[in-house]
Parts: C-alpha cells; structure tokens; sequence
C-alpha cells in the first residue's frame, strides 16, 4: 500500500512530501493509521546523517499514535479501532536474555523504527512522519488515555519512556529525592513522572527564566545551575539524578549532589565527551555514573498506563507536517514547550 | 606511652626512626601491641605530600596486626591477648546515616589512621608503622587467623576490605562472571576473594609475565589487556568489574566488557583523570561506572571471618622498618609480589 509520509532523500535535504510503500498486515501484524508523532531530537540526528549510518530516503519519526486499522489473523492482542502505539522500535532478535527479559531496547537486534533493517522496501524501516505503519503486534502499545489526549500521548512513546525507564530501574518514588537535569523534551517528562511516582523532584536547568515552569510541571525545587550557593545547597541530597543534557558540561557539578550510594543516570550522548568526571567523587560516597536507554516493551506498557491512570501526557505544540523543517530550526534552539508532534491529516499537503 | 615509630619529618625527607605517644587507653579502648604492618600504596602517596594536606611529622601504615596489650573499663569485646587489626580508620561521627548503616567508610567525620585530626599528640593521628596504637574498640577488628599467619593477614585490612567491599556489594559470587583489572596489591586480594565468593574470575593485565601468577591467584581466565583479539572475546561477558588501577587509562576497554547492567568499580583514583569514557558505553547497554572506598567495620569483620574460614591471607614479601625506604622505590616499579609487611619487632632498630 502506498501511503503519504515526510522524510528526506539526503542528508543536506531539507525533508519533503514523499510516498512510501507499506506491507500488507503479515499473520501477527498490526496496521496502524497514524494519527499523530512526536519529533525527537533523534529524528533531526538522524535525518542530517550527524548519526553514522544514515539511509536514504530517510522517514523520522518514532512516537506514533492512532487506530487500528487491521490486523492479522494471529493478533491476538489488539482489534480494529483500538488506539495504540509505536515507539523506539519495531522489531528485535526475540530469543536473547534481553528479550526475554523484556529489555528488547538492549537487545544487539534492536530493529529501531527508522533506519532500521528490513525485508520491506526499501530494505530499511521508514519511521511516524507517514500516514499508516505496520508493525508486530509485540511491538504496538495500547493506549488508554482519552482520545481527545491523543496528540499529547504521542511523546511518552520514546521521551516518555526514556526518563520512565531508569527512574523505576533506579526506584525514583515516595521518600526517594530525585533530580532532573534539563527542562526539554525528556526533562518536562522526568519532571511530571518523578513527581507522579511519589519522589521529591529537583529541577536543574542554566536558564532562570524556566523556573516557573519546571514548578508547574511538578518541580518541588528548581535550581540554576550556574547558581553555586544554590548548588552547594543540593550536596549529597540527592538519591538518584536522572542527566537528560546531551550536551557536553561539568558532570562533577552534579555527581556530588549524590548520597552515599546515588546514582546519576544520561539519557543523552553527547558528540563530543563529557569532560572527564573525577573518580574522586564516585569513590568517596560509592555514587555511579549510569545510562540509560528508552526502555523495554513491557515498561512501555507499563509507563502508558501509568500515565492514562494520572491523566500524564506531554506537552506539545501542534505542528503541520509541512512547518517540520521550520520545527526542527527551533527545536535547535531549544524553542519548544516541550515537544513538537505532527497532525497526520496533514501529511497529504 | 613512648613507643618506637617509622616516620617522616618533611615531605622530601626519608622515613626515619622516631619516638611517638600514645594515649593511655580510655574507657573504651583498645591497646594493641603491633605485629606486623602491611605497606599500602596511599602510605607514599601521604608520607610524600603527593596528596593534599599531609601534616607532620607522618607515620603512615593501616594495615596493622597485633595482640590486645590493655582495654579500658568498658571494653566489651577484648581482652589482653586477642589477636586483632585495624584498618584504615580509627574513629568517625558515630550518628550519621552512614556510620549507622556500618558504613562508617563514607562518613564525613572519618578519621584516618593517619593524618586525622585528633585531641592526642601531635594533634593529628598516627599509623601503623610503629610498636603500639591505642583505638576505640568500635574501630578494632577480630583476627580468627592462626597466629604464624598474622603478617599475611596486615594486607586485608587495606587491600582486602578495598576490594571485598565492591565484591559483596554488587553481589560477586556463582554465576557471575567477575572481571579484576589490574595484579597488583589490590588486585592480587580481588582474585582469591572473587574466587573463593564463588566467581568466574577474568583478571586483565597489561603483562604477560603475569599470567601464570594469575592463575595461580585463582583467576579461571587471564587476558593481556594490550591483546585486542582476547579483549574482544570477553565482550558483553562480565557482570562486574572491579578496576584497581589507579594510573589513567582507557576505561572503554573495560566497560564494553559488562553485559547489560553491569557495573564496573573503581577503586583506585588517578592524580590526573582517565580518559573521558564514551557515554555511549554506559547508555547502550545500562551500564555503570561506580566507585568504592575500603569499607565498614561489619563488612570489614565479615571478610576477616570469611578469609580465616577460607585460609585466605595475602601474598607478602616481609621487610625490616630500616627497609621502608628502598621498598617504596620497589612498590613504585612494581616490584612486589603483592604487599609488604614492616615487621614490627624491628622498629627499635
């Protein structure tokens, strides 16, 4: 089938209008009609070809939501009109102990929902800036929010994930204190998140001017980090950090705000390294310096119901799919609140 | 109490004979007849003022051994003649969160067995290099050793509890894969100890000419860390890494060795920092970069009771206190195999 999408043929393209092929629903297939998808910054990485590897033409997009518009005969889990989504990937080995543990983001297989390996054409996967995706039923989200939430379910599906993910692994809840460095896409979900779980929520962020909004996204505290009595305050409070700047800065600036056995999680790879941390502050108080990576299937699941449960979405700025290029020059500049998603009625121009 | 000392007056000055004090025991404390004390590394880095703030004059040593020579009123646990040893510490605030947990290693308040403060003469404490200390009995272990194996048991006061630490509390034991880098002091006591816990044990060397040495320290597998080919092999394959080399180095090279979720400890800080790790590395596959310092008073008794119960002990070269000049220039090359023990009965001269 041959649905409408947005993507780009080179990297020093800007993105277009293009058709696309989709299969036909195998046995275990799940067709979704798009409806909505969020912009991650990954999209932009991977489009511009900043991430090795690129292959053209390249469709972003992985936080996809809509409705089931057919299935296959061995679904067993998902019928037509269901909402539901897709996110980071759409395929993985399935045998390994990650899979198996329902870790499939860690798995080496990973078939990531763009840019990945496929027998579709045109040999690799084509991402949410499309009409329509068909993707293994165990690789689709049900959706339990309202329908009229629907677009601001969309960013949960990988920003979402990606700070929900190691603030349950490092258990981020009531009594822990948990801070969230950066107030962007994954920073404003960290913030909501952390405070839905129960933890007390330490925003960091440079800029002064987001600190009425980190408090309306659940922020107990909020500091500037360029604020160094402010900082020296937080010393050795903090259970658990969870570092959404991909940017390259100062992580001792914030590996000592840990206790005794804290941790600070990147959810964010910077191009060039981090200064080096000094081992120093991880020896003294046995802290660790982690990461993190979106999450598995079952915690996205997990994640999705947790937010329909205490009415948790994103928020977004609407966008047509013709403004995206215009989107990601301001997404550059980090002028977002807080995540960019596309109408998919929009896509046929 | 005027007793015999190895010491140094300045930080360009040799250790030297010297007459120290030390304090009739209070209610609470321990006087020990020191035996044997084992030569740690961070003995040169202070006695040198390699490290900020070294006071004088400075006796190093907290790998000490001896024999319970007098108790204050209110000792409970010892009496005259108890075979024990004391550590890296010998007091700290006793109420913080950390001392309660038996983790007294993290305390702000930790006093050093050398260069602490304290209200005795000079007005910082002294160490181990010397005939006798006097130590409140929370900061006094038990050794269940057999006495003519006393030398040999200095070293776990340091490098054993430094490496037992990390090993028990990231759960080294039957079925984990346990990585130790580095054959020195440190990583001579990470073997025996991973392996007698129950460990698959890989020990990493940057030499050759130590392979069969590692062996015969208990490790299953030793791969030359210069050897790309067998680096590659154990890619994925480790669930912990303890990383006793202080002297900068790539830490990628190790941490693309943890599976998913390990942890790779570090125990040993570099005077100029290693280079930067690839965040990518952590974040691919969840992995950690921790660190640890030597451990609590219970963890440090439970690995005293465990090596008595295992006839584990270090390897020693033993050496005159007149000896402690040349030996440190020895330790510098790494010309000891694994630890030497000063034996006290020389300190008169």
């Amino acid at each position: 089938m041959t649905v409408k999408a947005y993507g780009a043929h080179a990297a020093d393209k800007p993105l277009e209008s293009m058709d696309i092929t989709r299969r036909a629903p195998g046995q275990h297939d799940v067709q979704v009609d798009i409806a909505y998808c969020g912009v991650c910054h990954s999209d932009l990485h991977q489009v511009r070809a900043e991430w090795a590897g690129t292959l053209f033409p390249c469709v972003p997009g992985h936080e996809i939501v809509g409705r089931v518009s057919a299935t296959g005969a061995h679904v067993t889990r998902y019928k037509v009109g269901d909402l539901v989504g897709v996110g980071c990937m759409v395929d993985s080995c399935r045998h390994c102990a990650d899979c198996e543990d329902g870790l499939e983001n860690y798995c080496d297989g990973m078939v990531g929902t763009y840019n990945g390996p496929t027998a579709d054409a045109p040999g690799h996967t084509l991402g949410g800036y499309s009409e329509q995706i068909v993707v293994d039923e165990r690789f689709v989200l049900r959706v339990r929010h309202p329908e009229e939430q629907l677009a601001a379910v969309a960013p949960l599906l990988c920003a979402g994930i990606t700070t929900w993910s190691p603030l349950r692994h490092w258990n981020a809840g009531p009594g822990k204190r948990v801070g969230i460095v950066g107030i962007g896409g994954l920073g404003h979900m960290g913030i909501k998140l952390a405070r839905a779980m129960g933890a007390h929520v330490v925003a960091f962020t440079t800029s002064e001017s987001k600190r009425q909004d980190a408090q309306a996204l659940g922020a107990h505290e909020v500091v500037v980090s360029r604020d160094a009595h402010a900082m020296a305050a937080q010393a050795q409070k903090l259970d658990l950090i969870v570092n959404t700047v991909a940017a390259p800065h100062d992580l001792d600036a914030f590996l000592t705000l840990l206790k005794r056995d804290g941790t600070m999680v990147l959810v964010g790879a910077p191009s060039s390294p981090h200064p080096s941390p000094q081992v120093f502050n991880l020896i003294m108080k046995r802290r660790a310096l982690a990461g993190s990576m979106i999450g598995g299937i079952p915690e996205t699941q997990e994640m999705l119901d947790f937010c329909a449960e205490h009415g948790i979405v994103a928020d977004i700025e609407m966008i047509r799919a013709d403004e995206i290029n215009a989107a990601y020059e301001r997404m550059l500049k980090g002028d977002v609140k807080y995540r960019f998603v596309i109408d998919s009625a929009t896509l046929g121009g």
